[in-house]
């Protein structure tokens, strides 16, 4: 068979391909120089499959839409506290300070503005880092984001720091607050090669959709960042991500969102989808305008939306049924609060008859703190009640079979209805 | 056997019991005398289990608790066209304008602020209403929400309108812009009565996780708002609903959520649950000290954080297997586009052998539209491979059985491998 | 012979008659209905000489204009600490922040905004009186300074306070920060009534001249202002009388001013002169178009800029001339620093001669604390070099003879040599 | 003869000696090594009298003091239009916004703040100029301003340098809005080197009272600024010397001022003096805490305030006596217009006897241009009243003669009276 989602895909290129409104980034030459025409989007989803259409394999520079990579890179290096101590969390509001610092604190609003990303790239290897070591670090974190060598456009970045008043302006005010330490100078040229680092959509989408699995690059597995690094770097995102207007694109639009001034969109919805997009014309607030409009389809047409409430925790429960003395309980899936929930809101209400209950994890991926303690809680209860319990768990990923009174679970080696169910 | 959830909550309310920190609010005479004492906590989920702990039959005004509900009114019964031109989305950042309007349109900032909530009580029941017409239409409304009767304590909103300067302040300026037409006294009336109608945690609890199921009520099964409505209310919750330290609240709890200066507090986090808390001491910022708490640790312990990377759509292809002649490949659940997605992607590489291909959507609860979209586009792929290809679909939830090319799926009147299937 | 000064008053009005740009204020039914053609002049010296040409003795309602006299009258009646605990002296800037409170004293930034006026009326006649009260006593004051009696527009006060949400919303806020304890729409009404006390040209000119002349009617003669409530009111109306322009006019214009929606436009020149112009159509920020014509043009045709540097203290020293054996040094005008100061530079420079020195103070209008300091300091030192030392004061202008040794000057009861000086 | 005021500036000092409150700018390690006991304090009147006290002839870097004096140059060099292109004039109020850039023109509010200086400095020896010679051109000024060889202390340049990191800021930004031309570094050096030209308080003195003077330095009598200069100047001094206190600086001291952080501190009241502390130590705001000090109690007990209402144009009649067939009119001291208009009021109000009129303008020091026009309209009128008219200008000071009728008066060689009027 044939995935119709290439196809869905291309008609949504279609649909944009004849608009070309906006205008290509004019104040570096060599971006105004770029060729305007180029249209490109990839999806990825959190289980790796990765789907593109259109000028996918074209390269352009990361631009803006680094920043919440390398925000998260320096929550994961550095940790919350100290990230915090640099850069605030809060949306900046209308643009009229300049600079965009907390009127009390003096540290940038967020790291998804100038003012941020330059203190944040200041967080990575160190502050003792050289220029060179830093952006290092930087590319090969993005490099194992992508899952390929990704390399930084030089060229690209010296013209960019020859008209780079707005961003020296900024490192110098940072220095001047004791916001960064390194020369106002070496700040902005770090800052630049972050942004000058070449992707094409497939990279992006990937990058994208490593956030949204938690941490984990869905295509080659690779445990890159921590859950909870995740949701704040979308946390951000999700509030300032979108400049002025982030408000309006969360409610209409509803997905976590970062442009760039090479022509790049990424957006990432967790749990799902990693999305990215090409095509250099920007509109007036700096965002790609087919870019924009491609997200906006998609979100109408796809049902994609942050705040859709699409159910967690269904069918974590995959069947009960009897084999011989046993009642199999068979769990599926991430087991988190909703699922639990569901689960024991089954077991509640179902009148076992069998003289063992035998909970079956075999196909469960993962617990977590809640969900193991939950089921848990809900096995003890049912032996209380007189039942012989025993965990199927051919993989541990229970791990801790200890209950909340101290004694601990009965493990079964194998499940005599093995067979049958495979048939299923 | 008996659930645990209840069993966890007291644990949760014992962690802050002790906790007398803040102060009942003290602006109004009869809130200032308010028994500062209850806790409660309850918590429902998106397929209508209700559990709740400590007082949680407690009566309290649900004060600025309204405001997201009221505003999914107005998209509900006005349009997003009408409520667009009275009220933005944008967060207010820093209160430094006294009245949060927007610099350049007048409008309010976002319709979590009092002018923004004042300006969208307005909008209820046409311009023309009286305040009493309109307020009961609010009231009828939240209790559809909450499931039961609910009613006005009529005595505490007049001890508020006594001083109610702030709010008179606001709305006078509302009418200078035009943005509102009654007379200042009846806006503040009308809104202060919507303050006034009292709830306990469970109705809160519920009317949050109606938000949370995309408008039905999870427990009476009534469908009260549209989808896009719930995701609008939900958008601007979570971008103004904790004032200024928004982003913060969202980063480090990640759950949508309103507070009250009653006492009461929500959250809600879509597909999943609605929560809400009782406790009347407020912090400096009027927000629910031992509510705050409980939130922070309900995030923390339980991996509820709206940006975590759950993932969505897996199991909606229960199984493929072979009964006689037929391929019968089941679905569950909601077919969304994550599950979509997943679905193909299995049949992609799934090695069919039987004559026929039958689709299962006995099990499936919805489609969207882009659900329905993809899976039709799979069969009708698979349909010019040279398989023979039937639905079965007993309740008629696909509905329109045309595939883009115009013609037509078969349906099966009866699926003779039911029987089996039924033994797990 | 003919005064020049009239007719040289009638070329200003001839110059700006034929403008009609500008547009009557259209917000109050009763002032949109009013004739927009009337164009009047004043102005009156500080020494009481009033020329006036054009409409001078049309009326119309004093509105804003009425702000710098009763910020003086509160500062005549209650002291500079109550009034400055009520209201403050910066400029407001951008007017951004629609009620233009101070952001951390919740205070209107100064008395010439709305918010500041109403605070201000709130002070005089003392936070108990009623609102017929409070206005009436406004209206004596106001007609103190006009020389006759002026009456009140109660038709115009009543159609303002139809549209008046914007004050009514000041008010509220006002209220709700404890700047002002009368109801809102008391507050509103008495301020309304102290807007709508009806002047013509010549009553502004002669008012603002009051203020020019330190508190003294330069007509009448009466006392009705100290000089320093005088020099408080006219430092703010330089800083803040001109909204957000303000700094542009005391750089081009040089003369702090007032406007008023009716029309009246007021300029000050402390020692100078009260102008006063009548317009009715006013430019988009609501100043009269033809009176700030008028005013930019006086400023660059007469060189009255309160920055222009005309010399202080000239000629206070007469002459010193030799009458038989007396030494008689004769001093006129006012003796303040600059003229105490040139005055005892030449005395410094004389070479006397003969053996009684006799200081003629007949002809000095006034002392201040250290021009009679500094003049009786130099009479001291003179007695110390071996001089006899008289001072000639019929009219005991001097006061206090003692020197800061604790001897005392000696006084002459006549003195020869008048007879001869009176030729000249 | 021996002048009281030396012995007075005395006791001004003496009174605040003792308060060594403050702390000595440490930013900087060349000034946190500074001295800070210095305490000095000079007075120059407008007529060139120089008075001074304590540590009168101690040198310190002008630093921020030499701001109105650079705008001067540069609205003298350059004119209004284009300075107004470069600055405004606009006090930047609450200090929120770190650069004071206005919101929409993108200029500095105003040349007072640093981003403004900045900006300024670049107007002056052309936009081609090098940092040397734009400096040279500075201390030239400076120097003539001073009436002596001023030097620039570049150790000190060279320290503040090191930690310019905020004006570097400003001046990157200045660059990114086309404000400045020169690179930021070069525009910093140039504005710091500025900063750092080394003054005393006898040089401040003199330097204020020629703005005093509306241009002309009083000492060496050089014509240095026009008026209009001065004038511009001084307003804009006025609205935003004292940063975010002007409007309170200027209600209650009333000295249009401009401090520096090297304790520097000048007061300007034009026609009157220029005035000037020295005293290192500076309170919260980085004004010199000795120095406001002295400021106050000299406002407060001489009298010296902006809008004190001392009367102009007084005593500019000499006197009118008959001398054989002649009236003679005898006119002293700067001809303005409330000079003339109290002129022509006496005049008006005359009996004249004699069959000629003569106008003894011998003892006049200047006319401007309304005073001319005035006196000559007036001597027309009585010449069409029937009087032969003359008019006695042995200095040729009035230059024009011909009437408003085309007709020209009529002027006298010699005066008969004139040896009698020696006498007085």
């Amino acid at each position: 068979m044939q995935s119709p989602i290439p196809g869905y895909l291309e008609t949504i290129l279609d649909s944009v391909r004849a608009d070309t409104s906006g205008h290509v980034a004019d104040y570096i030459p060599e971006l105004a120089d770029s060729d305007p025409k180029p249209l490109g989007l990839a999806m990825c989803t959190f289980g790796g499959n990765l789907y593109s259409v259109g000028d996918d394999g074209t390269e352009f520079t990361i631009q803006s839409v680094s920043k919440p990579f390398v925000y998260a890179l320096a929550l994961q290096r550095r940790g919350w506290n100290k990230v915090q101590q640099t850069v605030g969390t809060e949306p900046s509001g209308e643009a009229f300070n300049e600079l965009s610092l907390d009127r009390n604190t003096k540290r940038p609003m967020n790291p998804m503005i100038n003012a941020g990303a330059i203190a944040v790239n200041q967080l990575i290897n160190g502050e003792d880092s050289s220029v060179e070591d830093r952006v290092e670090e930087i590319r090969e974190f993005f490099s194992a984001l992508a899952g390929r060598e990704l390399s930084i456009n030089r060229a690209l970045c010296e013209s960019e720091l020859e008209t780079a008043d707005r961003n020296l302006s900024i490192a110098h005010m940072l220095r001047n607050y004791d916001v960064i330490q390194d020369a106002a100078h070496d700040a902005v040229r770090s800052y630049t090669l972050q942004c000058a680092i070449e992707v094409d959509v497939r990279d992006l989408a990937i990058m994208s959709a490593t956030l949204a699995n938690g941490g984990v690059q869905p295509i080659t597995g690779q445990k890159i960042l921590n859950p909870d690094v995740c949701r704040m770097a979308l946390a951000v995102m999700a509030s300032a991500g979108m400049y002025d207007a982030a408000g309006r694109w969360m409610t209409t639009v509803g997905i976590p969102a970062k442009s760039g001034v090479g022509g790049g969109l990424i957006g990432t919805l967790p749990g799902q989808l990693g999305i990215a997009t090409f095509s250099p014309r920007l509109d007036i607030q700096g965002n790609s305008v087919r870019g924009v409009k491609i997200f906006q389809k998609l979100s109408k047409d796809m049902g994609l939306h942050l705040m859709a409430a699409e159910p967690q925790g269904e069918y974590a429960l995959r069947n009960i049924h009897t084999e011989g003395q046993d009642s199999v309980i068979r769990l599926q899936g991430k087991v988190n609060f909703p699922a639990a929930e569901s689960i024991l809101d089954e077991m509640v209400d179902h009148d076992f008859t069998g003289q063992r209950l035998v909970l079956d994890i075999s196909r469960v991926s993962s617990f977590n703190r809640m969900g193991r303690r939950l089921i848990k809680e809900g096995l003890r209860s049912l032996r209380e009640e007189g039942f012989e319990v025993a965990i199927y768990d051919p993989e541990d990923i229970l791990k801790d079979l200890q209950y909340s009174d101290g004694t601990e679970a009965e493990t079964l080696g194998s499940l005599e209805s093995r067979s049958l169910e495979e048939k299923d």
